[in-house]
């Protein structure tokens, strides 16, 4: 039953960090046990540091990253509300579809794949949304976008609208200023840059949006005022909602307390060199990058396969001869875009070496 | 950092089986590697084993127990269907209000807590509900119900009424026949007797449930028509739907693999003995069992905590003296009775010895 042991240089999951693995490992307490209430306090707090936010509301939701997108949205939408949607790829295609199934009238805004969000485009589509949302860091392509700017600029336009920002692929990896930017709904998952397996979703949620939260959600397991009560406390003390998952939060909150060892500043670094040189690699070999140069995201790098070459066979190359596992690309560029993560305990200029030595054996450039 | 060493003899979580823990610290795989593939496979293949079921759509849910609540109802459930609920328990009340959240008309038939659920009131509360829903085990107070008996009388009752089963804390510890009885929707959580970590919801969903299922359930996270395609393929192959927490996969996978080594009927007898020698013990050391006689479950003892006794107090005691974790009660219960729980890989008469050498000390008896 032994599990081969690979290198996962995709899109992610990512090698966890080896203390992310001991905490999965580590003896497990109950959910309620007085011990996991102050792992859980740890994990939250270290989050909030993650995330650049002040928020109470700040939590890891009990499922994979998808399931932030479904707590945004399910605690965020009343029918008939507008929500707008910056969509550069499928994650924002995504929010479209998981917006509508709570009612919402959704306002699409298309850009080609690999652009990065447009801001005035985005802010054009309505004068005064209930919602607005984007991708931070596209997973599907590789761009990155600027909430920052579209945050600032989304205040100027439409005060009373609220801001979501889906940073499943640069929470960890990239700077995340919640607050500073005014984002009011952002989550995470903790596969890719957090270096630990998946499993669950860091998620915060500003006081803004929570005065403005659906009352009773249709979904219960998501039901923020009920996941509230467990995570902040409430006038009857700590209320049980759901058993947490507590060997996944052990193992966040130990990949957390060594990013803050590490410093975030320190980790944002090593993920900007091992990006860097992965695509000065890339391109020395004469491939072409996909995503919009200056929007590209160093932790996973999106990459056209050169005319010719079968994208799936070498894939399965280096899965088999190298044990390196890297990303197809998506939809439409399913077979001409590769996508390679350096994310986490991967983002290092040794994995960068690997993979483009590897690559370079495959392709025999 | 490191945690403390618990024996986790509440209501769950349980400590793991330690193939389960080894399943969790294996390398991790990327979710559409061909070997995670089969690791997925034979999960779905040993859960069905457990679950005594043929069902195609039989595979572990990425959340915990109560997300399998959420999808049960999630998927079958359309505004204004009559839906009856028998509520011996908190996890009964939980299941109205979840079947409430779908736009269900709830009919609800309440039992005392501790007693088993009662298959003629069940029935006469409607002639022809689309769903009836009981809970096999109840996790709040340690009885059992009978659902063969359920099923059999469903039928002739109401042949074309869905039936679902809450096996949460049943699974991998006393016999579960979900073709046999009729059940069409059952859901389990990893950290009770399959002796896995919580964070993984087993779920099975049979045919005639699928031919009726809703076709755009309002959880995009939980839409088993997406998810269906994850796990049995479809015509496009192996679509992808959100990141499999592929660790937890993998612990479950273990445990599976050491239970169906083990024998699920010797696993069934292993609970069986243990909680009979609990049951017992409790008993000559005079103590009140709360369950109805008859209908205890094996794995999970609840016990009334005598006459001027701080129940808090004791159970504080046997965490910080002894390292052992037993459960409160629930609800009007809270005070006034323990539960404990000898699930999964702590179903053993040496268990069950510790457990009662424990509070006789601490009860002084």
């Amino acid at each position: 039953m032994a599990l081969t042991e690979r290198t996962l240089l995709g899109p992610g999951p990512s090698n966890p960090y080896p203390e992310a693995t001991a905490g999965l490992a580590a003896p497990l307490l109950g959910h309620l046990d007085p011990e996991f209430i102050a792992v859980l306090e740890r994990t939250c707090d270290h989050l909030r540091s993650a995330w650049g936010t002040a928020n109470p509301v700040t939590l890891p939701l009990s499922g994979t990253g998808s399931i932030g997108m479904e707590a945004a949205f399910a605690n965020t939408v009343r029918p008939g509300d507008v929500v707008v949607v910056a969509v550069n790829g499928l994650f924002g295609v995504r929010m479209c579809e998981v917006a509508a199934r709570y009612g919402a009238e959704v306002v699409r805004v298309d850009h080609p794949w690999g652009d990065p969000v447009d801001t005035e485009r985005v802010l054009a589509a309505h004068p005064s949304p209930a919602l607005v949302a984007a991708v931070h860091a596209e997973t599907s392509t590789g761009a990155r976008s600027d909430i920052a700017g579209l945050g600032a600029a989304l205040r100027e336009h439409s005060p009373q609208s609220l801001l979501l920002a889906d940073c499943v692929t640069s929470l960890g990896g990239i700077e995340v200023a919640v607050d500073e930017w005014g984002v009011d709904i952002a989550y995470s998952g903790t596969q890719k840059c957090l270096g630990v397996a998946p499993g669950l979703a860091p998620f915060t949620f500003s006081e803004r949006a929570w005065e403005r939260r659906v009352e009773i959600p249709p979904v219960w397991y998501l039901d923020l005022g009920l996941l509230g009560g467990y995570v902040r406390g409430g006038p009857s003390g700590r209320a049980y909602h759901h058993t947490a998952p507590v060997a996944m939060v052990a193992s966040l909150d130990a990949a957390l307390a060594r990013l803050h060892e590490e410093g975030l500043d320190a980790v944002q670094e090593r993920h900007q060199a091992a990006g860097r040189r992965l695509q000065d690699g890339l391109q020395e070999m004469g491939l072409e990058l996909f995503a919009a140069e200056g929007h590209r995201l160093p932790q996973l790098t999106s990459v056209r396969v050169p005319e010719g070459v079968d994208s799936a066979k070498v894939r399965e190359q280096l899965l088999t001869e190298y044990g390196i596992e890297i990303g197809a690309g998506v939809g439409d560029y399913a077979a001409s875009v590769w996508r390679i993560g350096l994310m986490g305990h991967n983002a290092r200029l040794d994995r960068a070496e690997l993979i483009l030595a590897a690559l370079r054996r495959v392709l025999g450039r």
